[in-house]
């Protein structure tokens, strides 16, 4: 145990490096500048950024960094003699971001990483390393950007038993799908808008198809239940098929629509799913809106607690960077994954035709006689029961839409369902439309 | 730095006394014994209950308690051999508590404590001990039960040089001003519902009258700001006088009213005060219902952050008890108030007559011609000026209510206005019902 005593501080600095000076690495550097005299007193020593990993040293990016050494080579950084603590901001789950930050740790170096698709991948690897060798591998950035939720569940709620999260994870899909809510605009002209808000990429893909979701949610799936990140079993849908019309309808019967990463451990296995979902409105994570993130988690003692604050972004992501590097300078030392790597297990995750949810669907169906007597038995040959169902009719040509929910039913018979709708002849005009209802 | 390693695990337990077996030291009590496996793999070794300390032995609480040693004397947990770390749950500022908790630290021993009113009014005190001895003193359950606020001042968002807090920090008042609003009964009907459902003491003063959420944000304003709590200049009004027909009154202008403990950090000091306010529809803390509380928290790189939970019951408030033991068996060591106490600094507080806000105020007055030119004359003589007012005839007596808001003004302004006005003959019929509106 530290001891923590007034000014002049008697331990050494903790010495940094920084690999990548894109937005984040630059509002980290930036923080331990700015706050450089509250850091040290928070963190009971002084935080000295001794060198930074950039292929271009002469870009201007706004920052002065006096008495930093520059490294070409990111990987130098993972045998520096001066350094303590490696931060890893280059992304991507292979290639210098992985060699980096397994080389450092395995050279006894502490690591802080913002890079969900490494831990995800090889959180577990990596921690096995950090964890032989007694050093500290931090990634609370990579999850919920500023929120500390991943700190939340392996230290302010680590007497709890976790039972289930709900959270919003992509800022992306939330701005989108609430800009398309407030305005009634589509989908497409939504997303170019981010885009030239700079809260899309230009390549949308990872954000929108829900992969950057799916990747935190299993980081935060095995550290609440104590299992290995379950990447390649999660349920991954994105919100590229949402239409504005889907969210009028859902608003008229009284929910909103976004993208949910939700989580949950039941004796049968591990739910762990990234899709579009109704929440009824006036739930909290229903409340969510633009670039914000949030997480709902409920827990054998605490009851519930809701989190939310800004996803992404410069200085917010910077915080929870720096964050966990006054943690490792303080000499806090939790396993990476809560528990020690050793007493991992397996998750089972429960396949989604297990899943049991109501069901909203949106049906463009010819408007003959029939028709409803059609589709209804096609539900009920499903075991699905119908809960409510507006039939509208389409102006100007001899078709109508059908929006319906149905009580609760496990999704293999939904598809059921669906399916037997798409074989009947000439009565679906387009596939049909199916979003859960979460509750 | 510890090593995590699978079992066996080979740190030796954390040995723990607890003082008070009430309804939170059950609760501890429970937690370490019905999630005693899974702790002792977060913590890094396990959590061993030792001896409890409470007068009657012989109550039924519901729980068996084997293996532990039954103490009469609280005092004694102070410098029993086989025990590190002491659970004060006695409460109190003054007497055992702080008797206890103090020689406790001064024998080395870890101390986690649940007592605001103690940290409140001694908390610099047994830091400075802490500090000295190089043990912990921990008290994230002394201030919104649940809820780990404590932690993410202090850790998860320690990055940040910290703005504004706003926050619901009583369950009790919370209640009782969201069931009047829902169900339009009174203050007195209320409170007494909330009393027999457990939610407010027979003696509720010390919630109904703000001062427990003095306590607490005093304790977060120190934390936040690096100051000496400032339990004695905190200005704090409670929740007695608001009535049914304020609450429809600031509903019908688009607002609710809870009572808010807030604290700021200006140039020229804190702000630090606890009072009912209204507060805009739709902002995250106007949406607090219930026995819940939340906290809005301000800073320069995270932006903003809410977090909401439960503020009180036995297991919310025991599992912020239990995440502090398993954060003093991990060895993690931050400071009690975040910086060392030397550093603490005295809160230049800002007095209330300073304070800048709109204002909301009811006038119950009589209804004679000049009325309402008086009234505004009284206004406009201090400087107010007036965003909304509402005159409405009051039926079957010689009498109309006024309801108005103002522009933001200072309160000492504000208050000359209405003092113009309690001068006016024969206009008041009772006295002006003034609160301040929350931005």
């Amino acid at each position: 145990m530290s001891k923590l005593s007034a000014a002049p501080l008697r331990i050494a600095p903790l010495k940094i490096g920084i690999a990548g000076l894109g937005t984040v690495g630059v509002g980290v550097a930036e923080i331990l500048q700015n706050n450089a005299a509250q850091s040290a007193k928070r963190a009971g020593r002084e935080l000295q950024l001794v060198a930074v990993s950039s292929r271009n040293q002469a870009k201007d990016r706004g920052i002065k960094l006096q008495c930093v050494e520059w490294i070409e080579d990111a990987m130098l950084l993972a045998s520096h003699p001066q350094i303590d603590a490696v931060v890893e901001l280059i992304g991507g789950a292979e290639g210098v971001a992985y060699e980096l930050c397994k080389t450092a740790l395995q050279n006894g170096k502490h690591v802080i990483t913002a890079n969900k698709a490494l831990i995800a991948h090889h959180g577990v690897e990596l921690a096995e390393i950090a964890e032989a060798k007694c050093v500290q591998l931090q990634f609370e950035a990579a999850v919920a950007g500023g929120i500390p939720i991943i700190k939340l569940i392996k230290e302010g709620l680590a007497a709890n038993d976790y039972q289930k999260m709900i959270g919003i994870l992509n800022g992306t899909c939330n701005y989108i799908l609430s800009t398309m809510e407030q305005t009634g605009r589509g989908f497409d002209d939504v997303l170019s808008e981010a885009q030239a808000l700079g809260y899309a990429e230009a390549d949308p893909a990872f954000d929108i198809d829900g992969i950057d979701a799916a990747h935190k949610l299993c980081i935060l799936s095995a550290i609440a239940f104590g299992t290995h990140p379950a990447i390649s079993q999660i349920y991954c849908e994105g919100v590229r098929e949402i239409t504005a019309e889907d969210i009028a309808a859902a608003r008229s019967l009284g929910y909103t629509i976004r993208l949910i990463a939700t989580t949950a451990k039941h004796t049968h296995g591990v739910e762990l799913r990234v899709h579009p979902a109704l929440l009824a409105l006036g739930t909290p994570v229903s409340e969510v809106d633009g670039v914000y993130n949030a997480v709902h988690l409920f827990a054998d003692c605490v009851g519930d607690v809701f989190i939310e604050g800004k996803g992404a972004g410069r200085y917010p992501t910077a915080s929870a960077v720096v964050a966990d590097i006054i943690d490792v300078a303080r000499g806090n030392a939790v396993a990476p994954f809560l528990t020690p790597t050793a007493t991992l297990t397996k998750a089972n995750i429960i396949p989604m035709i297990q899943h049991v949810c109501a069901y909203y669907l949106r049906l463009n169906v010819s408007d003959n006689s029939g028709v409803l007597a059609a589709i209804t038995k096609c539900f009920s040959d499903a075991g699905v029961s119908i809960a409510r169902l507006i039939q509208q009719e389409r102006s100007a040509r001899k078709a109508a839409d059908i929006t319906l929910t149905t009580h609760p039913t496990m999704e293999g018979n939904m598809n059921q369902a669906i399916k037997a709708m798409q074989q009947l002849d000439n009565i679906l005009l387009s596939p049909a439309r199916m979003i859960r209802i979460e509750t």
